[in-house]
Parts: structure tokens; C-alpha cells; sequence
């Protein structure tokens, strides 16, 4: 028998039938004599019924009270839900952030868990209750309430796993599992059985948005096997675990994130001198604006090219700031294009395959697409494209590599 | 300068509107210099919506869940409202029940309150800051949430006032002060500028509905001075305190309250032998059913006439009771009358004049009103009367002493 943690997020308890149809669903596995902890969000809509109220109050909510206004949220599901295990006579008890010491940093609206005291946990589980925690908040140390920011419920769902040792922090949802690229854009994308940690965080961070960035962070970093289910199929879903080094047939490539989110900026004629590239990004960092992909040319006559991504919202300020610094710099122009892409084609197979980059390169070569920037690390290729291909970019790059076939039938 | 707790009701806080005029309010007294403590309830509607979404999935809410839920409902307004402070320029910092370490026993849904720490909002006073604590709602020793029961909010403001020692309990709500009767009924009705805490009492628990009955024997147990107070008009509403020696006139009466809510029972034939009363009233409180009036006359022929009121929505358990007791009993007949109303006169003048209770009996019986049933006290005379003639019944007592004109112009 295992103990499970089991996160369901706010469109899996959206309404008072999902909430019963989430006890049924958990009830079942404590039946066969799983200990399950359940974490989960705020029921779908309610965050934002908040933060409207909030709006009409103040333009810029306070932290300290916006954390106590939306900490309302997981509260309310977490009552219904323990109620709904309770009508179906199965014991449960509930409990905030706070009541199960999630400690967390005094961060207001985007703290980091220090600390989980899982007493009370344990000692619920061992009188054969499900334990039903607040995603998404803790108490700082002098007892306010706190909460992680947006997607925080997976990140308390990945900590209680951790602090419990749990055997797997299962997390539903939407969707069914992990694609090898948006289904949505390529009909025969396919569910993955696995992925590492390192291949989900590169997926998450370029756009793919089935699971937060921090919670894989976090389950990496403790090696709580994480697993990605539908709240509404049945299904084995997908396991996101190390990398297992007795996995007979591994991957070269695992999945393709693509997102439009960014914009592009070039400073054409930048002096060939030390420093340049760090006056500039400098420039930019110190407006809080994050950069993404980077890539700098050494061009004719002592100057080059230098050109970068931010996310599209960012590009006004950005543009602002370097227009205006453009002199000062020494560059000759500055130019910007928010009608690009970016696809990064993830894997930790290519490691020890020699010549992924060049099929991806050539697979959209075949097709006429033009790449505009490259950056590689050791598990991913990232290209920056002109936004008009990007379906089609992601669709031959996905079949050049086989990836609607199972591992073993690909050609590698 | 005072140290003012200041209590603002549902409907004070109905909307975002009034939420940001509650806290223009207590700005205002905070700029006068002022230390402030606002207590506040859900926003109305609110915690009925909760119990709605409780409803449909648990027919009756597991106690702890529905306190869980309901709790919510406050955290809401005490977030909204520090916002607002905020947003005025005015600092602020909310506290949920538990933070502030309101103790209660563990009865969920009706707990009372038993401790409260302090230190906290005292501290925040220091700093100059307005504290926000959400009224309704403890944590029992465990650290459960618990809440007290409908109109709470009152008495944790009078609680939060005693152990502050605060110089007086503010609780605003939608009528400005207490009234000699109820001003929908009699149009010159007056608003009373003090009352004492005993009259309160009776007037509360004789049908006035401006305060909780709680709030009120918390406040005279721990003598803190209560003012109730109109959220949207200013005036000095009605100071509720320990009776005065030094006041110069008195009034012989203070209010007039009713209500319809109880229906009377009656005995007949009941046996003029020890134990009777007893086994009747044993029987009827074993079924948790509360009894107001009662009244015996000795009859003739060893046997006695038994009236008693209960509330109406007792009326049917109470009847099915009886009368399948009927017989063991002895008792000859049982009937009963929904038709009633309960008039009581109150105040703490007529411990020192006679004749309160012959007035009051003339003034009804000029207009032709039969009185059922007598019931007196030191400082309270309650009949109960037909239902139909309460309206005349309150006018005409309300005239017969004079109390639309202020005390000292009463004939008395």
C-alpha cells in the first residue's frame, strides 16, 4: 500500500458535482488501502471573483491582505471536499496551509515553502483519515498568511510529498498526461509513459503549461516521483522521475514546447568591444524585464548584431529604454519583430546522439522556414521563427523524429 | 483620546461601496486620535451562499467543515476592508479569529469564546496602525477553526473590547440606536438616548433583534459600555451601560418589545397533586424544546389549568408529545393556539413605582384586549394576547406611558 498525494487544481473541483466526483475518485484508492493526502486549489473562477473585488478596492492590492483575500479560495474547497467525503462515509479532515505549518518565507503573493511540520498529517493518516490540504498557502513565521503566486497548489502538493516521503505525488488535471507537443496543434502527438525532471522543467519553461516550473524544480530536487493524470479519464497518465539508467529503449527526443509569448529585439552596429553586451542587457535587467534567448554575431568593421527575446509585454518598456539609451550605447540602429515564435525540441536522448540538431535544421529547411536565432543546451535546441510558421514548424520537426511512434519503433 | 472597538454588521459591509465608506468611518475617528478596532462580519449574502454550496453536498455539514467554510466569509471582509484603509492612506492590518488567538471551546457552530490574547493587536495599536479582526470566528486549543454561531460577530467585538479594556463597544448596523418599540409599528416611537444593560437584556429576549443576546450579557458581565449606531447616518445612537444613580430622571419604563413567534399550550384538567409541572416541562425539555411563559391557576375539583409557550416552529413536536403522554399524565385535555403574540414592557423604573403593572392592564383592557397570560419580573411585565390586536396592543401601551416624550416630560 503506498501513500499517495494527490493534487487536483481548480478545474477539477469547479463545481460542487466535480468536488463529489473528486471524493469518489479519492475514496476509491482509500479503499484499497492507499494513506492519501489531498491538496487542492480554489474552485475555478473564485481567484479571480476575489481579485475583482480587490480591484474595485485598491489598484494595487496591499500583499500582506491580498494573500489573506484569495487564501479564501482553497479554504472554501477544502471544507466542501472533506464534507463530500464525509456524505459518502468516508473520514476526512481538512486544513489551511497555516494549520498544517506550511512555513514559507515572508514573500506576500509569491512564497517559497521553507518548512512543513507533517504531524498532524501523519497522525490523521494513521486513524485512517484522508487528509485534505489548502493548496497554494502557508504562514509566514510570525503566523501571517502567505501565498506562492499563481500554479502554488502543485508546488504544496510536490513540498507535503517531500515532507511525507511520499510514493508518488500524483498531480490531475485537464489534461491526460504529457505530450510529445500540443495535441491541439499536431493531431498524433503523443502521450508520454515518462519523462525526467530535466525534460519536464525545459518543457515547462518553454511554454508547455501542464505542470509550474517551480513544482518540477521542487520534485526534482527531493525525487518525489511526480505523476500527471486526468482529473475526469481513468489512465495511467504520465510519470515525470529521474532519469532511469535501465530504461532499455530511451528517446532521442522527448517532446517539442513552442510558445508565442515573445518578441525579438536587434541593435544593429553594436562596437565590437568589451562590454557591450552587458551594458545592454544591464539596461534591460534593471527594468525587471527578463530576457530570454540570446545571440550575438561579430560582424564586419567593428561592430555586430545583437539580438535578444523578451516576452511581447515587456517590448514597449524594452524599446523605450534602449531607444532612448541608443547613443550612449554607440548602436547604430534598434529594431524589434513581435511576429516571431520560439520552439525548443527537448530530449535527454540527444546527449549521446550526435545530429538532432541538424535534422531539426533540416526539417524545417524542407519546408522553407527561415531560422532566425539558435541556442542549445545540452538537452534542448531552441529556434526563434517567424510566427506565421509555427504550426507547420512544429508539425515536421514532430514527424521528422518519429515522436507519434512509441520509443522503440522510432528510427534513432 | 478612546481606545474604540467599532463592530460593522453584513449589511455594512454589503458591497465594495460600503466597505470603502466603513473605512472613510473609521478613518476618521483613527485622524481624531483614536485607537481603533473595527470587527467585522461577511459581507451579507455571503455566508449564505456558502451554506448553499454546503447544502448540496452534505445534507447536514459536518460541524468542523461548515466552520471551516463559513469562516471564509470574514476573512473576505477583513481583507476588503484593509484595502481600503490602504487605499486612503490610513494603515491598517487584518487578523483572522485565530490569529489574534481568540480561544473558544470546541463546540463548532456555536463555540464561546473563552481567552484572548492581546498582545498583538496591541502592538499594532502602538504602531499606529487601525487593526481588523474578523468577527464570528475563534480557533479552539487544537488550532481548529470554530465559529460562534449567527450574530457572533457582536460578541466577539465586546469580547475583543473587555480584554482591551476598551472605552466603549461601537456596533453599527442598519437603525440608529435602540428604540422604545419597534418604530415600523409605532410611528412615534423614540429613540432611547441609554439603556441598561438589564433592560437590554430582556428587551433582546423578549423579540428586539438590534442585538445579540450574548453580546449583551458579555458586555454587562465584563461592564464594557456598548453604543449602537446607525453605518450610514451619524448620530449618537443608544449607550447601553450599567445603570446611573447620579441620572437626575429616570424613566419608569424603557421599551416596549413583542414578538409572534410562539404559540401557547394548555393543559387541562391537569392533577392538583405534587410533580405535575414537573413531569409536564421534564417531558417537553427533554425534546430540547425550549419554553418562554408559564402560567398555572388552581382550579376547582383537585385539578388545574397549565399554559405555557413555546416557540412556534415547536409547536407540532411539543403537541405529538403531550398528547400521546395525555394519559399517563392525567391530564384531560391538551390544546394549543398559534394565534398569540407576547408584548413585554421593560425598565429598570419600575422597581420603585407601583402601579406599572395596573396601567399597563387598563390600557389594554380600554381597547378591549383580553390578556392571556400574566408573567412578571423586577424589572419586566409580559402578557401574552391575541395575535390580532398587537399593533393596538403596543400602541395603546406606548401611549399610556408617554414614551414618545423624553423622560423628564413624562408623567410619572
Amino acid at each position: 500500500m503506498s501513500l499517495l498525494v494527490q493534487k487536483f487544481g481548480g478545474t477539477s473541483v469547479g463545481s460542487v458535482e466535480r468536488i463529489k466526483a473528486v471524493a469518489e475518485k479519492v475514496a476509491g484508492f482509500h479503499r484499497d488501502g492507499h494513506d492519501v493526502v489531498v491538496v487542492v486549489s480554489a474552485m475555478s473562477g473564485e481567484t479571480n471573483r476575489l481579485i475583482g473585488l480587490a480591484q474595485q478596492i485598491q489598484e494595487q492590492a496591499d500583499p500582506r491582505e491580498y494573500d489573506v483575500l484569495v487564501s479564501t479560495g482553497e479554504q472554501v474547497t477544502i471544507a466542501l471536499l472533506c464534507m463530500a467525503f464525509k456524505a459518502i462515509g468516508c473520514d476526512a479532515r481538512s486544513y489551511t496551509g497555516g494549520q498544517v505549518c506550511i512555513l514559507t518565507d515572508d514573500k506576500h503573493t509569491k512564497a517559497r515553502i521553507q518548512e512543513i511540520d507533517d504531524s498532524r498529517i501523519r497522525a490523521d493518516l494513521s486513524a485512517g483519515r484522508v487528509v485534505v490540504v489548502a493548496g497554494f498557502q502557508g504562514n509566514d513565521a510570525d503566523g501571517n498568511i502567505t501565498t506562492l503566486g499563481r500554479g502554488g497548489s502543485d508546488t504544496s502538493a510536490v513540498a507535503i510529498a517531500a515532507a511525507l516521503k511520499a510514493d508518488e505525488c500524483q498531480i490531475y488535471t485537464d489534461v491526460d498526461g504529457v505530450y510529445t507537443t500540443d495535441p491541439r496543434l499536431v493531431e498524433d502527438a503523443r502521450r508520454l509513459e515518462r519523462i525526467t525532471f530535466e525534460e519536464m522543467l525545459e518543457m515547462a519553461s518553454q511554454g508547455s503549461k501542464v505542470l509550474q516550473i517551480r513544482a518540477v524544480e521542487f520534485a526534482g530536487k527531493y525525487k518525489v516521483p511526480l505523476r500527471v493524470l486526468s482529473s475526469f479519464e481513468d489512465g495511467p497518465g504520465t510519470l515525470i522521475s529521474l532519469e532511469d539508467d535501465n530504461q532499455m529503449e530511451k528517446p532521442v527526443v522527448s517532446g517539442i514546447a513552442f510558445n508565442r509569448d515573445e518578441a525579438k529585439i536587434t541593435l544593429k552596429g553594436v562596437p565590437d568591444r568589451p562590454g557591450s553586451a552587458s551594458n545592454i542587457l544591464g539596461l534591460v535587467a534593471g527594468a525587471n524585464i527578463e530576457v530570454d534567448v540570446i545571440v550575438q554575431n561579430v560582424g564586419h568593421e567593428g561592430s555586430s548584431d545583437f539580438s535578444f527575446t523578451v516576452h511581447r509585454n515587456d517590448l514597449k518598456s524594452a524599446m523605450d529604454l534602449l531607444l532612448s539609451a541608443r547613443e550612449n550605447l554607440g548602436v547604430a540602429e534598434v529594431i524589434c519583430d513581435d511576429g516571431i515564435a520560439k520552439i525548443a525540441l527537448v530530449g535527454v536522448g540527444m546527449r549521446s546522439h550526435a545530429g538532432v540538431a541538424a535534422l531539426m535544421f533540416k526539417a524545417l529547411g524542407d519546408e522553407g522556414i527561415n531560422i532566425h536565432m539558435i541556442s542549445t543546451s545540452e538537452i534542448k535546441i531552441t529556434v526563434i521563427i517567424d510566427e506565421k510558421y509555427l504550426e507547420l514548424a512544429v508539425r515536421s520537426v514532430h514527424a521528422a523524429f518519429e515522436m507519434e511512434k512509441e520509443p522503440e519503433e522510432q528510427v534513432s
